[in-house]
């Protein structure tokens, strides 16, 4: 980590080619990590992932986000109960065999990750925000940018990142003391992976595939995506 | 670019202190450009960060984005036209000096870059989507995570990125053909930046701070920023 005590202008020079493939290689080895090793995160390591989520971009300047870090046993197995409950609700809306399929992937690793963290957005923090007034959901789009970078930033440290989204958040802002006026936009699971697949567990299990690239580029103006690419 | 012809397998070993570092370098280094070079974007680079901000993840695997490249100056200068109607209905909720202030800002680079991208989400895709019945601003979400996947990779590539939020949703339907129940989620400018500022500019112009990381994080519940923290 020794370019991070270097002066910041040294920073804002190119990236070589070394380090521009390990800014991609984070993205496309990046995976939704559901299955977590019992070793513990160190606190350097959770910081760092806090402070690369930190520096996310957020419209003027907002910073909506706070980083609720979960460790509680008890709490988490409140999270859990709700969990299972909206995943069997979400079981009733597929037929057979897709039913089955579904409730037998593994979706979440809420007890297995030694820290969950709950990332979360307040639309009034900073009171009249610059280049918010067209588009106000810009707060929460911040706050999602922000779970991005600290999902990269785990896996640039080997840590695995899972986004746990089968949740109610009024509930979830029930269990965690959240405010009604405050977003719980994220809830992730974050430790040591027992692995990083080689590719999304929807892919491998042949759930969904990935799209071709060039189905989702528009030329000039939008247009829908070529018949038989979205299956 | 050498890694990224490596077999995956390769890929999901750990990274070392170089790789680890420049990733935190791009997370850190990043910035909302708006003031770019006239130099042309080669088509590779643009397709490398495309297809960066395809390898986002997706609640239920949905990649529910595309990537609208504009580049016809007609289209930019509509959208300019619509950026300054907004710009200025936003000055109407600022009092002096901070109107004046805001005014004087320079906000987007959209006839400046060679390169404007909208970004949209399209709720519909992919039918009943894994995750998503509980959470369904999810969709949205992953589109967010897709758009700081490309930043970071432009900023790897030594191409700056500029988000305008200066915008009314409705008009850019119109002026790039997009459906209603599809979301124009960014509207961002890409190209040769003139430099990487060392901070964010409304914090090196004294709008507003950085808050302090401590500010930001809460321990096993949500608490509010301490007093004083948010200016």
């Amino acid at each position: 980590m020794s370019e991070l005590s270097s002066p910041l202008s040294t920073l804002t020079a190119a990236f070589d080619a070394d380090a521009r493939a390990a800014v991609y290689r984070a993205i496309q080895t990046r995976r939704d990590v559901r299955r977590f090793r019992p070793e513990a995160v160190t606190d350097d390591a959770l910081r760092r992932v806090l402070d690369a989520a930190h520096h996310a971009p957020s419209v003027g300047y907002m910073q909506p986000w706070s980083f609720i870090v979960v460790r509680s046993p008890e709490t988490r197995r409140r999270v859990l109960d709700l969990y299972e409950r909206e995943r069997q609700a979400a079981a009733c809306f597929y037929d057979e065999p897709r039913r089955s399929a579904y409730l037998a992937f593994k979706l979440q690793g809420i007890l297995d990750a030694p820290i969950n963290i709950c990332v979360t957005c307040d639309p009034t923090r900073g009171g009249e925000v610059l280049g918010r007034n067209s588009m106000p959901e810009t707060d929460v789009y911040s706050t999602c940018l922000a779970v991005q970078n600290l999902w990269l930033a785990a896996r640039a440290e080997g840590l695995g990142v899972g986004w746990v989204s089968i949740l109610k958040s009024a509930w979830l802002r029930e269990i965690l003391g959240i405010p009604p006026h405050v977003i719980p936009v994220a809830y992730l699971c974050l430790g040591v992976p027992e692995r990083f697949d080689e590719r999304p567990m929807l892919e491998s299990a042949g759930w969904r595939e990935r799209l071709p690239l060039d189905a989702v580029i528009c030329d000039e103006r939008w247009q829908a995506l070529p018949a038989g690419s979205d299956r």
